[in-house]
């Protein structure tokens, strides 16, 4: 994953642009199969906004009084603003000034800037270099174009014997080189996938698993614009993968309404690991689960991570970057993480009884047929899991009514299903 | 208000009859506009009530054996039990014990006696002037008339916007000389009408204000028989108003339900203004809330009083003065109170976001358009509050929902409204 | 009772056979008047289970190496495994050893074993016994018969004047010569008929009180599976009546959704009497509350017993006998409980408001027609009562909802009950 992060890490992102498709490339070559890519034509409606103009940049930088060039975008794309527009003329330090943004309390940081929306140009540096910048006539170098394209939208789907039921992981892939938010959620996909598939190859998982790959916000509202009827249908739970690759703590947002499945098997996930985790409260949302889990759209989608966006230094600063920020380690526990909540999901039962009463279970060796005192106490559990098995309780659920460890409850549901008794 | 109260002051109110009208009338006066009024015929049946005959009053004395004239009706009417029938005869002392009505332990307080549904005759009398009565013959004169006529239901409507959306407030007018239970409700509702009426002069209120002046119980039945569905679709919270004019103590009876909105929004205007107050179980209803709150009925009514109906020892007898009991500041206040109750129900507002995912923000100047690292979060609470317009959920809900005063709420709904992107 | 008892203790009961019907000839005697009796034939499906051909003993015993005749069916029941197959052959000890069934930790007690839905044969002997079998060959001697035959469910019917309102105790009937588990279900249920019959022989019950006397499981199962609708629509409160005839202590295994109103008023009934007694959980039930309460049946079951099965060290082994375990004074305040216990069912209103809004009380005389001050305090607790008359509401809990003792309450809701105020 790290390896993979490096060559993804000069790219420039951002909502569309070469830099995106690049990116869904190596990705796609890192899995070992193409994405599933839809292409929004800029100017499509997706409920209450517009598919932009697709941006790509050629170059960008400044020429200090003195001659010396410095922002340079080929060294780092956080330097230049992103969506904006294309400019060549010479300005005053002062009116560059209003074109500048640094972050005075981390002087050594480049922030990361975007305006997609509205027409300008601008330029990120350190406090420390702005602060020494001389007086004098600096040329400001942009070339950069806004034309009708396309927003893409990737997808992989591994599926599953259940087709009709999915879980989904989203993460986003506009942000240029920025480590923990956000390269590791598409990394951590990624080999997420290429586990996925080898761990499936010679039988399908019991729920398909579709990861997407989405520039973030407008991303989601257009992917959620063209599906959400089958998201609604398909959605046993969903996950945003984001910040998932320091080693520094870990995270967890809910859902808005606060305890759908995807809230319950991400705790019981947490907890059968022995993570300690932060739990934030839904106002302290702040990626896709904002979307996903909207008034109207309710999907069961919270957020495991580790350190949470803007609740560490480096976020969205030159400084949140490979090796300081994401670790190795990082990364390899959030894909043991992910891989063991990939197995709670899989692991999903919601049983529900096929016939009326009691079945007998004599008739089919799930029961001593000699009853002697002590002898049923043996089947004790069988009865105790299908008293439960009303179709509207989980399987976790049924093992905490049960009181019996939810691996028993598992053994038995499946050799109950074997015979007819149950379905799920 | 303490004005209009001795004007009504010596009219004699009952269930029915010259008394009421003439109450009705002066109420019209003062409120500068007549109210609308429905007369209910004699000997109609309204659920399981019938409409009683009108009563009228001319005379009422009792002649002493010494020639004196006591009891007289037309120097106090609460003398004469409610609904007497005529009578003109000589009484012995003892025959006379029986039809009178004292109170043992208020020796000087005349009591408040009515016998609406059965016929006979009495006089009420304070216990100190009772032990003084002299052997020998009463004369005992009682000129009243019952006959078909009709109860009147009075009704003032201030238009709202939502013509469909209304806040009901009821009192009674049945009662004859007593101060705070219930001179003070119907002049108290005549006051808010007449602030009203000029607060929206010129831009009506966003709800409707419709209030009641009924007949106590057989009244309200009736009101309620001609118009259960109109109030099941239009009320958004209904209170009775009785007992308002005293400033000794507050008081609040809830609803049936006890958490309709009307008792979330009278607990909250209580709140708001700092008052406190005793809250009351259901159990020790004792107004119009029994007919609103009846089974069947279930609408969200409750009561907001000063000292409540049987709790102070005016109640009932002739000592609920003017003066004594009821205070121009008692009135005053609970006239604050009441404008500030009215101002919190306009407040009410149950939003419903116009879209599906998050607005866009920026294309309406609602968000920063150049994201820099700390900039959203100064929209965060927008997108919070927008987060739980759901069509389901009360402004002062999604403000606790969001850690956010109502006040802002209020204002960031407003915005959003302008914007299109909620409705309420 | 416990004469009863004794006339049912040496007859060989099962899930069918001779033995049962003598068993419900006897009770029927008892009752003085026929159980009414369906058969279902053998071969018949009931949900996922059959009806098992009908078994009977001639005969049973094994002849030891020096010609003493032991195991003898004739002399106790217990010696022969239910549903045994014939069989007449010489064998040697170790041979008989695999056919033996004793219970090393009680080595005086004969174990109850059966063997329903397997052919095959075996004996139940004491360990004491077991340990004493000279090496050497045995005759072993089973003439029994299984052939095609019926199922016989039987039930008992007090009309009660609500036609379609059922409270139901079933028992069962399939165990041989075992007293508390379960002789002492039947005994009781058949003492309590004799009762019910003398006690409503003038004036029927409010509601009908239905026993059912059925082989345990399959019983249940045939008689849910016959009359499922029925039993949705009329049951109001079900219990299962086993354990109830020793006086060590007192039991309670919930319904599976564990309020129903079943539930309720067991709690209550024992409460009512100072019974002390141990709740146990779903999780260790273990007679017919399996089949009332499974998912999909759902029926409002619980059971209350004394020494719950399984926990006694005598169940389910020949040390469950008469006057050791089971006792007179056991048996008598069983049935004083559940004589209770049926007064509480009976007591049973869930009463509904018959008008809209108050009900006019004067006319009625249910109200003092002169409202003096604290006249109408009278009548307040009756107003309480009507205000909770919402048609789901029982009158336990409405009794709670007003602070009144539920006697005070029933006296209210018959009196306005007679006035066609309120309807149950």
């Amino acid at each position: 994953m790290i390896n993979l992060m490096r060559t993804l890490w000069p790219i420039n992102r951002s909502l569309s642009g070469e830099g995106n498709r690049q990116t869904l490339t190596i990705l796609s070559e890192f899995i070992g199969e193409n994405l599933e890519i839809s292409r929004i034509p800029s100017g499509s409606e997706v409920f209450d906004w517009t598919i932009p103009k697709e941006w790509n940049v050629n170059e960008a930088y400044v020429i200090r009084p003195d001659g010396i060039k410095i922002l340079n975008f080929h060294q780092n794309n956080l330097h230049l603003v992103g969506y904006s527009d294309s400019v060549d003329k010479i300005v005053s330090l002062n009116e560059l000034q209003d074109h500048l943004f640094s972050l005075p309390n981390q002087p050594d940081a480049v922030p990361y800037v975007t305006s997609y929306y509205r027409n300008g140009w601008g330029f990120c540096i350190s406090e420390k270099d702005r602060l020494g910048l001389p007086e004098g006539d600096y040329r400001v170098v942009i070339r950069t174009t806004k034309k009708d394209g396309f927003l893409e939208l990737a997808e992989f789907l591994i599926p599953g014997e259940c087709k009709d039921r999915e879980i989904i992981f989203s993460t986003y892939i506009c942000h240029p080189s920025l480590a923990n938010n956000e390269l590791s959620g598409p990394v951590l996909c990624a080999a997420l996938i290429r586990e996925l598939k080898s761990l499936y190859s010679k039988s399908k998982p019991h729920y398909s698993v579709r990861f997407l790959f989405l520039p973030e916000t407008i991303g989601a509202i257009a992917y959620i614009n063209k599906n959400l009827e089958l998201l609604r249908h398909r959605t046993i739970a969903g996950f945003v993968v984001t910040c998932v690759g320091d080693d520094r703590s870990w995270s967890f947002v809910p859902s808005r309404l606060g305890n759908t499945l995807a809230d319950r098997v991400a705790r019981r996930s947490l907890a059968h690991l022995g993570i300690r985790y932060k739990e934030y409260p839904w106002l302290e949302r702040g990626s896709d689960e904002r979307q996903f889990c909207s008034p109207g759209v309710d999907l069961p989608f919270c957020s495991i991570m580790r350190s949470k966006y803007g609740t560490y230094p480096e976020y969205h600063t030159s400084m949140d970057r490979i090796d300081t920020v994401v670790t190795e380690s990082g990364l390899n526990e959030s894909f043991s993480f992910y891989l063991k909540l990939i197995e709670e999901c899989q692991n999903l039962v919601i049983p529900e009884l096929q016939t009326i009463c009691e079945p007998q279970m004599s008739k089919r060796n799930l029961y001593p047929t000699t009853s002697i005192k002590d002898g049923w106490i043996d089947t004790r559990n069988n009865m105790n899991v299908l008293s439960f098995c009303d179709g509207k309780t989980e399987l976790e659920e049924i093992a905490k009514l049960s009181h019996l460890d939810a691996k028993v409850v598992q053994n038995i549901l499946h050799r109950l299903q074997s015979y007819g008794l149950v379905d799920f």
